[in-house]
């Protein structure tokens, strides 16, 4: 069985596992901490970043990028399922939305809110771990409300986020929100659109593994597990 | 004509610019400073990144993850030229190592010395131009060390630095390199095997326009041109 290494709380490793569930896959899940860069797993990425899949031939995909092309690759192959669906203009506004998700609304959003409220409460002193900076907290939930109004303005205007099809972009939106979600950090009063968009994605088989991760000392925001929040 | 919005210093544009020389595509350049975010330009890509390809049909790939596949779906499936070549993994190991340039590289090296030697100089004050910030001119070339010895460590066990086959991560590395080599700021001397790799790179046609490229008020180091440096 393919196994993939993740962390619960790491949006990167939640889009594979949602993806994973949207092409009905098996797998087994490797829980690694990405601040800890065990020597043992710079083998399998020497970036020590997550996530990696390693396959059952011993093939190796790691970080978001080469693990999400690999399975598209593969399980549109394979099967009718494709999370890059449509035609080569389809699936380029796809990954823009991808690009944008990963680097800008998790530089500027999800990257400090998970480092600072969850990640630091399990790392050692000397890998930085500690207090929140509530400074970098304020300014990340300072970010949120330009990319929600981007997303709502998506949600209105289309089915899905990148068009007629669930796609990536949804799995990766959904998944970096998810996570902001559980610590209640996500002004859902306010963009209504985005909200109905998120409630169809979070109903489907793929988000349930999801709605059960459990911070140990840190409960969800009351709404997280909630179909019709 | 497809339309390649681009800017010569940026080495996400130039990967596209030697991938289209690869792939013997006919395209426009239409220069664009990244910086100044053109109203008409965020129309094409909202986050005003380069580079943005307009194909013939006005089909739009915005930032360099989906340029970079559209156009190898594209050429791919019409010639014998891949960029990705290989299985599944050969072809995450290419993926891995463009996420590895994009986004380690880029952040600690490659952008701050080209924000800070080149974009400065033709950015206006009220955009952030003016002298080079020295500090983070010191620090980036103190980070180059660590990136060249792992691609001279590729270079030397691999025949192109993802596998058997020249691909997307050798065009990423030596576009990456190739703006810092115009301000001779690459330790060539330190790093035989990553010489010689880019020695190769650099003589194949695809590369003759960047070697062309001029900064205005900024002459190239004495080597830039030169094909056996």
């Amino acid at each position: 069985m393919p196994q993939l290494y993740h962390y619960p709380f790491c949006p990167f490793s939640r889009r594979i596992r949602l993806a994973l569930g949207e092409y009905g896959a098996s797998f087994e899940l490797i829980e690694e901490e990405p601040w800890a860069k065990r020597a043992d797993f710079m083998i399998l990425n020497p970036t020590g970043e997550i996530p990696v899949l390693v396959d059952n031939d011993g093939s190796i995909a790691a970080g978001i990028y080469a693990v999400s092309e690999y399975l598209d690759e593969l399980y549109s192959a394979a099967s009718d399922v494709t999370l890059l669906p449509g035609s080569l203009a389809e699936r380029a506004e796809v990954r823009r939305l991808v690009d944008w998700f990963d680097h800008h609304f998790y530089v500027a959003v999800t990257g400090n809110l998970i480092t600072e409220k969850v990640y630091k409460r399990f790392m050692a002193p000397e890998q930085g771990g500690g207090a929140p900076d509530m400074l970098r907290v304020r300014q990340s939930m300072g970010n949120i409300a330009g990319y929600m109004q981007h997303i709502d303005w998506l949600a209105a205007e289309r089915s899905w986020l990148a068009g007629d099809n669930i796609s990536s972009a949804d799995l990766c939106a959904a998944a970096h929100l998810s996570c902001i979600d559980y610590l209640g950090d996500v002004p859902w009063q306010y963009h209504e659109n985005a909200k109905d968009w998120y409630a169809r994605i979070k109903s489907r088989p793929s988000f349930r593994p999801i709605l059960a991760d459990h911070i140990r000392g840190l409960n969800p925001s009351a709404h997280y597990t909630d179909l019709d929040f």
